[in-house]
């Protein structure tokens, strides 16, 4: 960890919105952090400076082929005062493997983590404190290389924005409707799924809004070989509780590895409730539906923790999920990981990290 | 074609490149066409300005998710003075079906062709006039809305940049070494593959990288649904010529839909030499290579008109193609196309248009 963070701090404060008005993703705070990486220079010129438009040339590769990577964590304010991360370095980690499926080159994941708390000390005030609420933490990585050849980058930035949250669940936790998606894909094994990366997201678009056209919230998508067995849920890994077990599509190579769904994991275990990880068949849901077992659905993710489904509907069929009210399990799940990351209840994990 | 293009020109005109140092895609002419678009209000603020960077909010959405498409086509020099345009009115067409797939507003294509026109004329002294080269150009259409929930964006910026580029084949035409790609996979069906979205490029530079680190100049992709069936090649299509009829895998929603390709087909036609388009499995390729059927292997694309494959790797086998010489029809297809792109041959398919 030999580099130097510059410090360039704006004496301009921004008003802050009420948090009953905050939303998601549209405000950020008053600073950012940016790192430059040049071929032959590797990783430097680390700054915090006021958040603000950054200039690309036209020809950038990020522009053109998508070369960029992205992560998505939260910071909490828990009631004594305190702010909390969340598994942050889980995060970074997984940075550096999407960098490696998208030969950008890594990231010191330590010193990455130091940057992020200090731009967080200094924008400490714009952590949101009503219940529910939260600070939204996008750290990326773009190409920045002028040319508009077919490879990797010569040039990246790596920069950290802060968006304050509001609450999810501001009128309280409603099972949302799901379409299965039969022809659009998200990724597919040897694609760039299990990366966090642009292209995923951009193929997503197109099956959401037309799942939105018809009032469903999100998309329920299929894997791209067979269009038979379950991957995720709009951006989110998904759930399913049959017959007393929790079960969850392994990690292939398509699917995101959730910090989310991993915790989920971690807490089920620890509650003594038996947790598979494996390939599912969406038929094998509809069996479970038709014979009374399937008890409970629920997408898992940073943005909405836990997002219950209530109704999952396909070409030829609709299923009620527990007469679409919230579950048992998904509930003490909301519970626990939110009474963790709020600093509720003790993180017997070591999950959360102080600032 | 409401809209006025409204021409901020620079007086400080950039010195340029010696022909034979050009390259591809890292000089830009002195100046660029760009045009906004606003929910609510539509594509509007056409503008043609000095060749600059151009900024962007750190949220803007193609920084994150990916939502951009783009085109690529050229311009040539003729002896005569005149410059040539090829197909341009298939790049915008293309444009807007990619644009459909991303969930982006479409353009006016004949406004986006009179706004090339125009950029063209103005920067017309760039179109380099040695034997070969040519002057790139490349429209594509950004998200810029600074947003971070995953949602097609409200706000988009349309642009066209121009960088004159050398003759592909300075050393003359070389066939080419490909590896199969039997991991890797560059689009599925429903996914983005017929659309010229970054995503498809981000997710192929893995493999390319590879296959350039063992020596091969580009990627034979296959289908990422059952890794047997041939799909395009590095970022061209791609055609066979077996037992005197050529052959090329038709479109199936994962392969770009390539104006070369299609121009090929079309010579081809022309020329009485029988083509086809259809599914392509690989071991058919072996088994042609195996009984002495296997005549000729091709790229197309629009940086290199026609890139001949010489020798052919993947894990069990090689072939070698025509003893790594180019073949007749690919030589006579070259011709056929250059001659016609830089107007040295009549163009009796009504391709190309003059400034």
């Amino acid at each position: 960890m030999t580099y130097e963070i510059i410090k360039e701090l704006t004496t301009t404060k921004k008003d802050k919105t009420p948090d009953h008005q905050l939303g998601f993703g549209k405000r950020f705070t008053d600073h950012m952090f940016s790192m430059d990486y040049e071929e032959g220079k590797g990783w430097h010129n680390a700054k915090i400076t006021e958040y603000k438009p950054i200039e690309l040339s036209p020809a950038a590769t990020v522009l053109h082929y998508g070369q960029a990577v992205f992560e998505g964590l939260k910071a909490y304010a828990t009631e004594a005062g305190e702010i909390l991360l969340f598994r942050p370095d889980q995060n970074f980690k997984r940075l550096n493997r999407s960098n490696e499926r998208l030969c950008i080159p890594a990231i010191d994941e330590e010193f990455a983590l130091y940057a992020l708390k200090e731009l967080l000390q200094i924008d400490r005030d714009w952590v949101p404190t009503s219940e529910g609420t939260s600070l939204y933490i996008r750290p990326f990585i773009i190409a920045t290389e002028p040319y508009l050849g077919v490879s990797p980058a010569k040039n990246y930035k790596f920069m950290i924005i802060m968006s304050p949250v509001g609450s999810y669940y501001a009128e309280g936790i409603n099972p949302i409707k799901i379409l299965v998606e039969q022809h659009y894909v998200r990724a597919v094994a040897g694609g760039t799924g299990e990366a966090k990366a642009g292209g995923n997201y951009a193929s997503s678009l197109k099956g959401s809004e037309l799942a939105n056209a018809q009032g469903y919230a999100q998309t329920l998508w299929l894997d791209g070989k067979e269009h038979q067995y379950v991957e995720e849920v709009g951006s989110m890994n998904i759930f399913f509780k049959i017959a007393g077990k929790v079960i969850t599509p392994a990690l292939n190579g398509s699917i995101l590895a959730g910090i989310t769904r991993d915790s989920m994991i971690n807490v089920l275990k620890s509650k003594n409730i038996p947790v598979e990880e494996r390939k599912i068949a969406f038929l094998e849901i509809v069996e479970a539906a038709n014979n009374g077992t399937l008890e409970e659905v629920f997408g898992t993710g940073t943005a909405a923790v836990i997002s219950p489904v209530g109704y999952l509907k396909w070409s030829d069929g609709a299923i009620d999920v527990n007469n679409g009210q919230i579950g048992e399990v998904t509930q003490m799940l909301y519970d626990t990981l939110t009474g963790i990351q709020y600093g509720k209840l003790e993180d017997t994990f070591g999950w959360t990290i102080k600032l």
